[in-house]
């Protein structure tokens, strides 16, 4: 692929410095506004019900993650979802271990009923099980999917109309129709918590300043996996590797994305 | 001015190792409770309304911090504001996003209502939106202020009766009467999540160990802020920054505010 | 003593990766699910009164810490508790701030009453607490114990039928009739927040591999500890000491605590 698109995005958001309104669970919240900064945007998280829809109004993106998940913050998330569908502010789902338990499983097809979602990421288990195939999810790790994940994920896309990302080794994305395939990314991101939420943060900053949501997504899987796979060179474990991946993400260049993203069409 | 009162006001914060008691938001809090022990206290975070006031009631100082609030926290807060008034323990409060939403500036002006607080600290934006100037907040950044921030500081100040801490490249601080200019600090503290909360934690060090408020204050923001330079040094980015944030806060020496503190009376 | 049961505990929590449920405070969350990857387990965290049931079902070990609780919390710990109990799941309790106020001691002693914990974890002023001892807690921190701690923790041992862990510069273990004293650990590891929660954590993954509540958390105690001494050589301060922890946790290798586990029988 020409890779000068994901520079151009990622060179906006390090311009425009969106707002990126988070509804997210607490145990990686602070990576979450960390990477957030080091992407270019700025985050805020604001889950009651009583100011959740006022602050999605101002942002640039809404990224909704159902890590640590109860009813309440259902219903905050789908006042924000709500205004910010009116708005035309993009939300993104990150429908943390939906699959392993009822209550995640059924909040997440509540969340997809009642809300216009842009992007939902997830990994084979969670995508596979929302998209009806046969896959499982044990706590909030992926235990395996049946099919051809490609197929699933443009399929599951073409049916609801959202960008769907199935990350893994090789991120799928696909709208229904194209399906980009991102091989960024390093194993020692699957040694700490949290890489998982900091990338939907990260495409919630890219969504904020590009409509077209595949690219939007490939630019924040790409741009992540390259700031992955430097951290991990300059790490010597989990510990030493999280710093690292935020002070790379924080030094990556939109021109690095030419000759370092990955990405290509299947 | 003379530094021998910063310097031994540290000294006291790590002699005395206050307990300093927080409710605060689910971002940072991780980041506050170790930077209070950095800087010489015992952090505690307790919420719930049925230990909140009896926590407060132990501590050294009361750190409340709006970043993540809900109507039941501010609740929380409330009780453990009185206890706190009643004893004597001094009062800090980070208004965190206040002009942002409106659940954030009118909790904010409740907790100004009904407690008595010893000092507030937040950024231009905050701080200008509740002294009534023509201020901007997005998410928890500030967007702006018009008018002479200093003025503005002071006479916030007088007409409340509390310390006000205009932080910024230049932090601002009076009681109404006195006003202190901090110089310390580095740029790359706004490249991380938290280094405005954590100032907020370290404030309530100082100020359970000294009861001039402006004083403690001004302490907080210098050895913060000299640790902040010392770590933008030692550091590549904001990921490895913040580990040395914290290094350099537990290592900092009462005496090394003597030289580096840099506090003018404007 | 033989460590060749601790390398072999240790080593078959690597191989099975063992799911660890964690309902925890808010302030050491992050840290207890990285700390519980690189110890090789699979952390979730999941505190919905309509999941935590569900989600215990699925999991190797049950954490409970009560670091931030509120009476919701409490009745997410027994409904996750009362599945874990009849599935022969290990409960372990980390009593954070037991005895500082009423809430936390009455909650402990509720959780101790209404489930069967199999090990429970704190610092001697918590353990003295509800064992009933002259022991005093401020704020999450001991204040002090009367007596003699080994006798205090057989005794709460023996008549609770729980294992009790007084985790201190030498670690007690008692299941009321063995005692095992553990030496491992550096003084760093009270510098930063959150030390007390991942051991607790990590006694969670060892506990989901084995069935001999001494050894497991002895193991536990053991490997944390030399990570923490290892930790402890390879940083500068606090800041850097917890990166370098997490590194040390993920690089042990089992065979690592042949020679290293400094573990006596009293």
């Amino acid at each position: 692929m020409d890779n000068k698109v994901f520079s151009e995005i990622f060179a906006r958001a390090r311009e425009q410095h969106p707002l990126v309104h988070h509804i997210t669970n607490y145990v990686t919240v602070n990576d979450c506004a960390n990477i957030t900064l080091c992407a270019g945007g700025a985050p805020v998280m604001a889950d009651a019900r009583e100011e959740a829809g006022e602050m999605a109004g101002f942002a640039g993106a809404l990224v909704l993650n159902i890590g640590t998940l109860n009813p309440g913050i259902i219903e905050s998330m789908i006042l924000a979802g709500n205004v910010a569908n009116e708005r035309r502010i993009p939300v993104i789902l990150d429908p943390v271990g939906a699959g392993a338990t009822r209550l995640r499983t059924e909040s997440t097809r509540r969340l997809l009923e009642e809300l216009k979602i842009a992007i939902i990421k997830g990994n084979a288990g969670e995508i596979g099980v929302l998209a009806g195939a046969d896959a499982k999810v044990r706590g909030v790790d992926s235990a395996g999917i049946t099919g051809d994940p490609v197929t699933i994920t443009r399929t599951f896309a073409r049916e609801t109309g959202i960008t769907v990302v199935m990350s893994g080794a090789t991120d799928i994305i696909s709208d229904g129709k194209r399906i980009l395939l991102v091989e960024n990314g390093h194993p020692r991101m699957g040694a700490i918590s949290g890489t998982g939420c900091m990338v939907t943060s990260v495409t919630g900053v890219c969504a904020a300043v590009e409509k077209d949501r595949v690219m939007a997504a490939a630019t924040a899987l790409a741009a992540f996996g390259m700031a992955g796979e430097q951290a991990a060179a300059a790490s010597k474990g989990p510990g030493s590797f999280k710093p690292a991946l935020f002070d790379a993400m924080a030094a990556l260049a939109p021109e690095a994305l030419l000759a370092g993203a990955r990405v290509r069409s299947a």
